[in-house]
């Protein structure tokens, strides 16, 4: 049977009007009201606890959902009370009139049951169910109902274009008033792999105009958002970091993510703990926050491996023409890289131990781990190939002599300065007080190492909450190591966490040792 | 890229241990866990807001979303808070030391991402996810996938039939030591229909054991549990509920529902808000509560209509095979009949409109709706037929003697005794205070009638919440109608409710009016 969806009903207006508080209770990004049991417009309107309803204010509105209080202390019967976020969104000071009816359903909700009854949706239906969502107008279950019915090729690619030109639309969209406009980005999946804080410099020191977004971590031990912060602050306003790129050509950590293509976020909320990552999900959410920012040139890297989130060269090419497709119909110009991910890149794991990396490979440091120099400085050749007076094959070579000459180190000095420098001394990189190290328990050869694994000894160790926590790898593939020989480090910064990590690292360590011949090579690209 | 779960982490034994506090706040269903920002625990293991949380105290634990608090009126740094419900079910007093940690994700989670993944699952898959879910381990993002994912076809018959059994396995499964217990049940969507408030009473007259299970309206405007409430109480104990029933051979509204198959409560809380309704889980819902509730056989009624759930002939034989399959394999006996459902049985939609209805027919009262009459009488007779000392065909006659002898009504006075009588007068129905009519714009025949609209309007109109409000047809089917001609009166019990009801039965009626030759009756079994 078709629900009867309740309608928004009209304020009785015999009824006295309520007073706006402000509650101190966090419920982080799910806005709650608390109205009093014995409240006259509660009894009339016969609220239910968990209804959603609508709250005005001074021409604002914002939508959540109901608890009944009976303690008065909380709210009393002339009060609606609004949790911390509910408050600051409604933008009203306490004590002002409210109004409070039930909330209107969404109006996407019959394309919505059209989709989940497995039906092809046109560019209008994704904009009407897009535009909800950016509203926070769907409950989680309506938004999981979305989620789980785009996943699994239950979008065709012509649908993935419509979602991620709908994502874009209902967001801030940047426009830098001139050509090329150059980012990168990688589909994730390798621990360490921080090769954004080393491209930009580069091609921002080169003069293309790179300003790249970045996230902090989702499922990962640290994003390029969390790494940066170590080194300077992120949260920075949307128009300085604006400001910022036109005078430097490049900035780290966009703080402004969550007005380009607001859905994307909203829609994360459900797939991370789902882990559900659908390639048209993924192509969605990448490709609608690139042209959200401005950019017209993207380098996408796919790394493929045992242990990554594309595991074989035809899934990679499968991705990549459905990348190609998409970023054609939305006028931006792709160029896909497909790498080696059968380890992590870099040494460190982990916010404070990335950074560290990071540095060492700009100031051409002895330390310097050189796969992620190496990789870095392929993916900015092909970044610096988007620059039409750059000769194809030239890039690699530009790209090196930037680093090398220090001129990368110089400007990304100059980007940490104008985001607000922290003090970060390479040599000393403030690491978690507490640590452990994991051994090989028989002498060989390292033939595999478990990305997810290590990636999850990190997080247990409090990465990237704790940022100086994470896993320092000591071994690589290839490397011969001794019995008792570390093969890495982990630093917490709380002993629960140590444990915690300690009992993961002790069940399996996530290091293959073994015979050369047992290595397994990725034929891939570069 | 694979989740990594977080598990739980030990408590830190150099942190107090926290002490309960009872917080005056409703959040229904949703456990919700109350803790300080300033609290040693909070900040020592970090969670984040909504984050699930284990709570353990006097060896009962329970879990909880976490709410972090700024306000120490509210708790302070040394309590741990929880919302009533969360206070009820944890059932320990104020003040005792409750220990909190990270809740460990469902055991059952790679099950449901191989079902997102599309595969089948098999009979120990099905009851750990069950197991979970009725543990109310799942969140309601988890919840909502694993319904998703069984929509629309995705489960084959044998997986319908793990999920039933599962569904059964997690609650109490009652015995009652004789053979038949007997049971009906409607799949619903016809407003008025309160066909077993009549049918239990002859059946049980007759001397066969019936312990009908009965729910509040899900998204109705009354549920046979809300219409019996106005005249007994329902919310009995399940002990005295077992009692009422071996005394007097049947009762109505068991109460202990929620104890039978409690799965089936925590999936229709996700199901009803995205009206899912697919053959799989209704049939896994409907079954898994009757052979909890230990009946071993069953009437069911699948009304056809073009407002009804099933609208064709054929797709209700396909939902009839479906029940068969998977009622043959739990060893219930199953009766189908399909039934007339293009328009609301009865007069009344609402409890106590359609009370009066039912004590009309109990008491072959001349005002009694006949086609509630002759609808009972057949299925009763049908059920009686599942006696063995009852000649196949005699069913509908030995109802309609125990019928028209009053021996039904002194039965059904008895139950409502044993339940707990409340005052009722069918000839003066206590109805709600405002009303208005909805009158013919034309002359002519009535065509049609929109269940789903009628139903649509008694919702807005408060029913079931306010038992006295809904809607009272004063014309069926066939009908011969004058312009000006009240079709039916809405009841509401406040004015706000009654304004709705009113624009939503002026934007349509729900009645179609033209000419004789226009009515399509389907051909139904009776």
């Amino acid at each position: 049977m078709k629900k009867s969806h309740p309608e928004a009903l009209p304020l009785d207006d015999t009824l006295s009007p309520l007073s706006l508080k402000r509650v101190g209770i966090d419920t982080y990004r799910e806005n709650v009201a608390y109205l009093h049991r014995e409240c006259d417009l509660y009894r009339a309107e016969g609220f239910q606890a968990l209804s959603k309803v609508e709250i005005r204010a001074n021409g604002r509105r914002i939508l959540a959902s109901l608890n009944v209080v009976d303690d008065t202390s909380i709210v009393d019967c002339q009060q609606l009370g609004l949790s911390e976020d509910a408050y600051a969104s409604l933008g009203t000071e306490e004590g002002h009139p409210v109004s409070v009816s039930q909330a209107e359903p969404p109006a996407s909700i019959p394309a919505l049951h059209r989709k989940l009854a497995g039906e092809r949706l046109s560019r209008d239906d994704f904009r009407g169910i897009i535009r909800d969502i950016a509203e926070l107008r769907y409950s989680k279950i309506e938004l999981t109902a979305f989620v789980v019915a785009c996943d699994r090729g239950e979008l065709d690619r012509e649908e993935v274009f419509y979602l991620s030109d709908a994502m874009v639309r209902v967001g801030r969209r940047l426009d830098w008033h001139e050509q090329p406009v150059v980012d990168k980005h990688c589909i994730g999946g390798i621990p360490g792999n921080r090769t954004s804080m080393l491209v930009v410099p580069i091609v921002a020191a080169h003069g293309l105009l790179c300003p790249k977004t970045s996230s902090r971590a989702i499922t990962s031990p640290s994003g390029t958002a969390d790494t940066m912060e170590v080194l300077a602050d992120v949260d920075l306003p949307f128009d300085a970091l604006g400001e910022i790129v036109r005078t430097h050509r490049g900035c780290l950590a966009w703080g402004g993510t969550s007005q380009l293509s607001p859905a994307d976020d909203v829609l994360i909320s459900v797939e991370r703990p789902l882990s559900i990552d659908s390639p048209g999900q993924m192509v969605a959410s990448i490709l609608s926050k690139k042209v959200a920012a401005g950019s017209t040139h993207l380098l996408l890297d796919i790394p493929v491996g045992p242990h990554a989130k594309v595991r074989s060269m035809p899934e990679a090419r499968q991705l990549r023409k459905l990348f190609e497709f998409v970023a054609g119909r939305m006028g931006l110009t792709l160029d896909v890289v497909i790498t080696d991910g059968s380890q992590p890149v870099g040494r460190g794991i982990g916010p404070v131990l990335e950074a560290r990396d990071v540095m060492q490979v700009l100031s051409n440091h002895s330390a310097a781990p050189m796969d992620l120099r190496q990789k870095a400085l392929r993916l900015a050749g092909r970044m610096l190939e988007f620059d039409p007076d750059v000769r194809g094959g030239d890039g690699f070579g530009i790209a090196r002599d930037i680093l090398d000459s220090g001129r990368a180190l110089e400007k990304m000095q100059a980007i940490i300065a104008a985001q607000g420098a922290k003090p970060f001394d390479p040599d000393a990189p403030p690491l978690a007080a507490h640590h452990f190290e994991v051994v090989a328990h028989e002498a060989g050869v390292v033939t595999g190492i478990d990305n997810l694994k290590l990636a999850r000894i990190a997080r247990l160790a409090g990465a990237p909450k704790a940022a100086g926590a994470g896993v320092d790898l000591l071994a690589r593939i290839g490397d011969r190591v001794e019995a008792g020989q570390p093969l890495y480090r982990v630093h917490a910064a709380f002993r629960n966490e140590l444990a915690f990590a300690h009992q993961s690292s002790e069940r399996d360590s996530g290091f293959s040792i073994g015979q050369a011949a047992q290595i397994t090579r990725l034929n891939v690209e570069f």
